[in-house]
């Protein structure tokens, strides 16, 4: 079999449409939707995730992508250089951009070594936890170019084992069928986890996505920061990241919730890890249910944080989960002790900064709670934005001080 | 003279007008407009800057107010209990609750202190520079309230001195004039500012609004932490809080430009102070003008950093500052080096984000230079916001990488 690195004189050329009003790739933007290519017998042709040379109407090169007729945005940009070879130095070039640019930011290897389109990999993530990675491939492209990617990764970190977590919904709109395999090596369970000093053990074969969200690292160090002596109530704690980090940060007790049991048997494992386990406790059940019963008894914390799952996962969610989002404000401002701090996140990418903020005040507004915003952040710096799609930045992280 | 602290009794009412569609006061909005209230001759001769009651038009106790009738805002909320004495006391406990907050937040005594309406004072800012603290009063209400608000600083802080920096344009729509005098104690000359670990000199009288900008302190952490190494430009550097940390993060040399020879000076001397003025040198210069000097020479830089003032001072100018933005964008990525980092901030409050970070985009395609958003960040968590006054978070800071 060809390698599609290997085809450069017989790439095929896709070309954008006459009149086409949009001109953003040509200024940049590395999407291209269908509508705007000439979808004709040879585009038709071209097998899914092929690499493709891409031209203007008037046949002038706007770069390399990679094509799949089958989705919405049909091509994405590899690189400007339309005579570019895509092949394993291509790639470790990139991953040793995107390494330097991680080994400035954060003091450990463990970390989103790259952010798909931002750093260059189009739909695809690539999470490291010191010598094992965990890549997740969303694009036919990057699946057809996932040889090449591994050959890098290998030439560039000598990993002892990769992950491809290739098991995101996104894929089916791309024709790829869902799967976790191993791309190099072998795992025979967790591994380490080091954020802001805390230690985490980590399933990227079991876990949620990768395994680990590290875009939540800044966020809870901010949290670890105000914890000291403090009474902490982690909503939707999952593994443990806030929780376990605001007991490090001299928190006076911890209750963690979840309604996932493996889920808190990570977060006490990790609290054992760390010698806080004294201060730290767990409890399955699910958040409202828990927040109600707790506002009944009467119970306030000095620090409540809700982190959870996407409330909006497609447009047509969009109305019902801002009113969650708002529910959850509401609910967990009521367990916010006078003068104490609530944190509020969302990674639904479909709800907007803005419409999230205006979500909490109403939440406060609903029990009658004033407050101050301290900060509204996103996800830490190993998850960079491309300039074209800012949309992409999912998350968002509020935190408050309440009268 | 009476003191409005004194008079509850005797406190003026003021009625929000029947059939107001804006119900944002009754649900949290700590303003009211002129048309949203009952401008009738009792509150027509109501004194600038008194303390009054505010009702709904049913006579529902909204809380206690500042009232002058001649801005467009024409109360502003003190607090939300109608009977409330405002006096020394009052403000004390604001002061101590402002306090704790940064003390949690801010390793040293040197933060913005109290950030107006997010912090219970509506139209006031005080920074904090250890003892020594800046007030800086921009509605009548705050004005009359002067007295209470000086006694209640000398009781919560003995400060060895208060500048009432009253000089802000924006006085003038409250019918205050503008002047900077002692509110206690006396100041020769420059005071200490600790910032990042890095000591610079400030002069509270002199200098630009308070003498020092505490908001962009975690943005400069984030510059001096990328710095190691580094060749760095900073433009409008004022008197080198970028410049200076950059270079105290371990910059390999630092050139920090703006036309004002006086803050240039003080530049200089903080890279004394901190004993990096061998990679440091200053030039006094328009800063437009230095880019495209510098761009014709063929020099680049491993991190460009622009703050410019406001380009954006009031709505009429907004789109010719708009372009500003776009354009400085533009010319300070053509000074960036190959992977080197630029970094765009915008004081002006009539830019949204969204905005400020598409002006970004687009100087980046004017040079046809691709990139990703390393961060996004607004003032530090010493500089809140209100939730009903997004708006207010007037600061946008974005780090990008370029290709």
């Amino acid at each position: 079999m060809t390698s599609p690195a290997s085809s450069l004189a017989e790439r095929p050329v896709v070309r954008l449409r006459a009149n086409n009003p949009k001109k953003r790739a040509k200024v940049g933007h590395p999407w291209i939707f269908a509508n705007e290519i000439q979808m004709n017998a040879a585009a038709k042709q071209i097998p899914p995730g092929e690499v493709v040379r891409v031209e203007t109407e008037q046949g002038k090169a706007l770069g390399t992508y990679v094509f799949n007729k089958k989705p919405l945005i049909c091509a994405r940009l590899l690189t400007v250089d339309a005579d570019a070879r895509i092949d394993a130095g291509f790639f470790a070039d990139r991953l040793r951009r995107a390494r330097d640019l991680r080994d400035r930011l954060i003091g450990t290897p463990h970390y989103r070594l790259a952010h798909a389109e931002a750093d260059g990999f189009p739909g695809a993530v690539i999470d490291r936890f010191g010598d094992v990675f965990v890549v997740q491939i969303n694009t036919a492209g990057m699946e057809r170019l996932t040889p090449e990617l591994l050959t890098a990764m290998e030439s560039v970190f000598s990993p002892r084992a990769i992950v491809l977590r290739n098991d995101g919904a996104s894929r089916e709109q791309e024709g790829l069928h869902r799967e976790v395999r191993m791309g190099l090596g072998e795992l025979d369970g967790p591994i380490p986890v080091l954020e802001n000093g805390a230690h985490f053990r980590a399933d990227p074969r079991e876990g949620q996505k990768t395994g680990w969200f590290f875009d939540q690292r800044d966020n809870r160090a901010f949290v670890a920061q105000l914890a000291k002596g403090c009474s902490v109530y982690d909503a939707y704690s999952y593994t443990g990241g806030f929780a376990v980090q605001a007991a490090l940060g001299g928190a006076a007790s911890v209750i963690a919730v979840d309604r996932s049991e493996t889920a808190l048997d990570k977060a006490r494992e990790a609290a054992e890890l760390n010698g806080v386990d004294d201060r730290f406790s767990t409890v399955e059940s699910e958040v409202f249910a828990d927040l109600e019963a707790r506002h009944k008894a009467g119970q306030t914390f000095d620090i409540v944080v809700t982190d959870p799952p996407a409330f909006v996962k497609a447009k047509k969610d969009y109305w019902q989960g801002v009113k969650a989002y708002r529910k959850l404000a509401r609910m967990a401002a009521r367990l916010v002790a006078p003068r104490g701090i609530l944190v509020c996140c969302s990674c639904s990418h479909h709800v907007e900064a803005h419409t999230f903020g205006e979500q909490i005040r109403r939440g406060l507004e609903d029990v009658g709670r004033g407050g101050r915003i301290l900060r509204f952040a996103g996800a830490g710096p190993d998850h960079p934005i491309h300039p074209w799609l800012p949309e992409t930045g999912y998350l968002k992280c509020q935190a408050l001080t309440l009268d």
